[in-house]
Parts: C-alpha cells; structure tokens; sequence
C-alpha cells in the first residue's frame, strides 16, 4: 500500500523556528525518513528545531534543485510506492507556493497517492490578514520586473487592477530591492489605494503597516535588507 | 500606552477544532479578555477547545455582523487603546481573508496601533500547496456569480487568463451548490488546464485531488454538502 505525501510548513524566522509545529504535527514529522527539500541545509537546522533528538542521521534527502529535481521527484514516489510516507520542505514557509514543489505535488497526483497538507506560517496570507485591505479576493504575483521603468509600469497596471476590480494585489521582492521597490510604489498609489508593507513576518522584528501615500510618504521605513510582502488595495469591509 | 490586536485563525473542522494552537499562541490566547469576533457562540466554543479552563465568563465580545459591526469597532479600539490586547477571530479559520475583519484591522493602523498575526489553516493556502498547479502567482475570487450561464461565462473566462497568465484561478462554493460548481467546471478544462478540488480541508474527511477532464469525467465525486475550495491552473515547475 502506498504511503503519502505529508505538506509541513517551515519557519519564517530562520531554519531554526519551529514554534508553529504543534504536537500533533511533530508526532507525525518525527515518523518520517524521508524527505523531498528545497534545501538539504536548512531542511537539517528546520527538523532539529523541531525536536533536538529528531533522528536525522537515520533520514534520506532528496533536494529539489535544478540539477537533481528530476531524481528528487522519482526518488520520492518510489519510496511513497513502496509504502513509506514522505515529506515536502521548502526553505522557508509554505511548500510549492512561492517556493518549489509543484510538480513533485502532481506527480503524487498522477500516481493517485494522497497528499495532506498541514496549517503553519504564511506571508503572503498573514500581511494579507493583517493589512485591512479587501481580503475577500485577491491576487499574489510574485516578483515583478526589476528594471525601474519595467517595475513602474507593472505597479501602474496593478493600480489599475484594484481600482477596477477592488482585488488586493500583493507582490514579493528580494531583501536588497526593499527600498527601491517602496520608492517605486509611493509614486503609484494615492488617498483611496493604500499600501501594506508586512515586514520580517513572524520574527521578533515583525512589523506590519498600512497606510495612504500621504502617510508614507511621512514615515518612511528603513527597509534596507528586510524580507517585506507588499499589499496594495482598497479598505476592506 | 495602547494594547494590540491579535489575529488568531480558528479551525477549519468546526469550532471545536483548535489542534492549530501551539502552546505559545495559547499562553497569549488566555491573557486576552476583549474579543472581536464573526460570530458569539462559535467563538466560545474556539476558545473552550482550545483550553477546557479558558475563563470565557470573564471576556468581554463584539459582534461583527451586520448591525453591530461599528459598535464593535469602535469598542474593540476602545480597549486597545485603553491599554488592553484585543483578539479577532472569525467563524473558521483566517480572519479578514474570506471572512470579516478588514474595517476593525484597517481601524487599528490608523490609529497607530500594532497588528500582530498567528499562524493557521486556510484553506486557499492549504488547497494550493496540494494541488501542484502552479504555485507561484495565483487569485483568489471568493465566491462565483450563482446563476448557470453567468457562472460558466466567469469560468471560461477564468480558464483564458490561466492560459494567458499561468495564475492559479482560485474559488469557493456554499457547499450544497458543490455539485453544480463541479459539472460547470468540467465543462470548460481540459487536457492542459486542471482542476483541484480541496474538500473538507483540515477535517477528517480531508481529501485533495488534482486531475485533467478525462481524470474528472472517469472520477466523479460526490460533493454533495461538501466544503469545497475548487482551484483551476497549469501544472507547476
């Protein structure tokens, strides 16, 4: 009989946070030998975190980089074929959303193996919860461009979206292009689109903000090197 | 000095349900008097499963309905800013995403007061990190117009923009119009574009699928009364 495929959220806060991994999760997690990661590292550092006498010497990884994704992905339905549950880690957060895994997913899919999915922490859903923009639809893009007039362009038509459409629109961009992209959007959004900056989620330098341009534009944060989800959209009801 | 507000999700399987509570969110759970809630009598319930010795006769709650919505806005930032932490909870799972909360939220920024969000089970997340559709930009629409021909007019519409995007095209449905969402549905994927069905996500009665039309057609569920998150999208990377 075959085994299944079991989704574990990571930390946001580093590969060493496992606070959101409930007793129940663990019981589970710490039953499991093999695992499909997006990173062997940190995958290491996430189980120890959980529990520091999680038997890792006994567990095999298979990592979902470019080069050996293809044999990650039949490594890991083979073991779940041949009776053993398997676990998906990304680096950080949730597992094939903004991070890889999707095609491991479907695979599990196609070979009818089921797949279960465990609650845990998510940026992109808790700047949105925590925004009082529309929660009710929304769109997450991603990166946008990186290239300023490329960037200004997507951020003008994103604008252009929640005025139509009222869906919140939310994006994602790396550490170092923190305040750039803020510059970016403070040229784009007005009195009746607002932005929401969730910044370093779930760390103990968690701080999440929204406000108009005006009110921006008189506090500027320091975003220099700090992982932000960016939110713009109406007033929620 | 104000207090804060904190966004607590509850369960997905009912009120009774609150497995999702680590003993750290539960520590800050029971230092809380002042509730904001969806709904009285399942909030309750949330938080007596949460701890049997929850001291619910002590806590004060405003209801976010229709009628009493400014009333508990108004009163909510009444006590943080007296100096007490306010939490919020809707009927199931995340508040202010699919669920109400965003006007008290935006309220507590606009005050200058500190959001601060838990971890949980949503099921959008849920259901999109199990499908292995593409995980990497997606929209969430809530829920789609009633009537047939509107309903497959979006549909339609919605399977273009995974042909022209990739974005994962994400919805729900009341669960007695299940059935009817899933015959719509297969009307219009095909071969490319697939559909996952996240059924009674988080309960015991959980099961995810992911299939083309031919897998559907051969695999008819019965949705019947189901809770449903239905997703359309391409195969992930």
């Amino acid at each position: 009989m075959n085994g299944s495929l079991y989704l574990f959220h990571t930390g946001l806060d580093g590969d060493r946070d496992a606070r959101h991994i409930t007793p129940e999760q663990l019981a589970l997690l710490k039953e499991i030998r093999y695992f499909v990661v997006e990173d062997l590292r940190s995958s290491r550092r996430f189980l120890r975190a959980s529990d520091p006498s999680f038997p890792i010497d006994d567990c095999i990884f298979f990592e979902l980089n470019e080069h050996d994704r293809e044999t990650a992905i039949t490594q890991g339905i083979k073991h779940i074929k041949e009776g053993h549950n398997v676990g998906l880690l990304s680096e950080a957060g949730t597992p094939a959303v903004a991070d890889p895994g999707e095609s491991f997913v479907l695979n599990c899919h196609e070979n009818g193996i089921r797949v279960i999915p465990f609650p845990g922490p998510n940026s992109i859903i808790m700047t949105l919860m925590s925004s009082g923009l529309n929660g009710q639809a929304f769109t997450f893009h991603g990166y946008l461009p990186v290239a300023d007039g490329e960037r200004l362009q997507v951020l003008r038509s994103l604008k252009s979206q929640v005025e139509s459409t009222g869906y919140t629109q939310l994006f994602i961009e790396t550490p170092y292009r923190s305040m750039a992209m803020f510059e970016s959007i403070l040229k784009v959004i007005d009195e009746h689109v607002l932005l929401c900056i969730g910044c370093n989620i779930s760390s103990e330098h968690e701080r999440i903000l929204t406000g108009s341009r005006a009110f921006w534009t008189k506090n500027k944060p320091d975003l220099n090197k700090q992982l932000c989800v960016f939110a713009i959209g109406k007033p929620g009801a």
